[in-house]
């Protein structure tokens, strides 16, 4: 693990830009089928992760919190043929159960969280303009003090969503891309045995949020 | 990129060491429901893998070839509770399409692609021993000399196989967890956008093979 100001050490796709990119808060206004100029999105998100502990049980945990995630210039002025790519630059969401304690969760500084939206080559059949794809990779910190572990992710976390019809999808479901168990490793111990898994995840986007209600959490 | 000699930056799991295991090969005994003595798999696959190329076309290329896996010490005697680690230390597939034309698929040297097998969280029900979940978590190249490319994916490649009975799992069919689309990005330019993209992996391990085999390929 390094700290927070050093360069990640693992790229999952694409880096953006965030020199000039304005902070977007709630008030923003969101066209649909329009793919819009760069800006960093504030955003509330909840979801509901299942853990899985060897040995000692499965626990499902309902989080809520925030994203940053700053998104590049579109790669052309047309919904249909736009690219958008993505970086999570800030996540913070908090949950709590009785047996795992409260659980924070945050970015891996040694990943850099990537994304894009683009039209799949699989759209769904129909009339009127194309919904896009969503899709991230994610690594993340899971901090759980109560049991004493700070646990993170080797492979990534892929978030996605579905039927997007405006950028950012805020109010859209998504979901962990977790085909039946993601291994969670202890920080201090990367390169031992998982201790945890994430086996289900399903999250939801919220709209723009405020810089008091992020400050709050 | 850097060469294969070199310390790979990217470690989606557990490392597994190679020192005195011993390499396996065709006539190798295998037995069901039994966690075996650590081993270097020499394995025949086959794939079925769909390239998405946007603005271009969609191709469907069959791959054959083979893989090497180091396995770990079981956790357990009893197959049950065993887990088992895996490295991928060598992997050759070739395939060939018009438009493609040949592409070779090999293992990204940057990345220590790894794996596990373990009796999973949602286990069929059923009578008798549980069947084990496979996974592994690949950083792969595929040369594409006909079109001067070669691609890497920056996020691993999940293959996954399930009803695993016996280690390891020859024969039995399986399958890249890819939703909707993996980037590939130019090795060349990888903080670019990626060029193209898999939409679908299909695959099947094959037995153990032979020295002269893995060599004529």
């Amino acid at each position: 693990m390094t700290d927070s100001s050093s360069r990640p050490t693992t790229v999952y796709g694409r880096p953006v830009t965030t020199d000039g990119v304005p902070n977007l808060y709630e008030g923003t206004a969101v066209a649909p089928w329009t793919p819009p100029a760069p800006g960093i999105d504030n955003l509330g998100i909840t979801s509901v992760d299942t853990f899985a502990v060897p040995g000692v049980g499965e626990y499902t945990v309902d989080f809520s919190g925030y994203v940053r995630v700053v998104r590049s210039e579109p790669t052309s002025e047309e919904w249909s043929s736009a690219e958008v790519y993505t970086n999570l630059i800030e996540m913070k969401m908090v949950g709590e159960c009785a047996e795992l304690g409260r659980i924070t969760v945050t970015l891996n500084p040694d990943c850099l969280s990537t994304g894009q939206i683009r039209t799949p080559f699989d759209p769904y059949a129909g009339e009127g303009p194309a919904a896009k794809a969503c899709r991230m990779a994610v690594g993340a910190i899971f901090d759980m003090p109560k049991l004493g572990l700070r646990l993170a992710n080797k492979e990534p976390i892929i978030l996605t969503i579905d039927d997007v019809r405006q950028i950012p999808p805020a109010g859209s479901p998504g979901k962990g891309q977790i085909y039946r168990m993601l291994p969670l490793h202890d920080v201090q111990r990367l390169d031992d045995s998982p201790v945890a898994y994430v086996t289900s995840l399903r999250f939801t986007m919220g709209g723009y949020t405020t810089v008091e209600a992020m400050a709050a959490r």
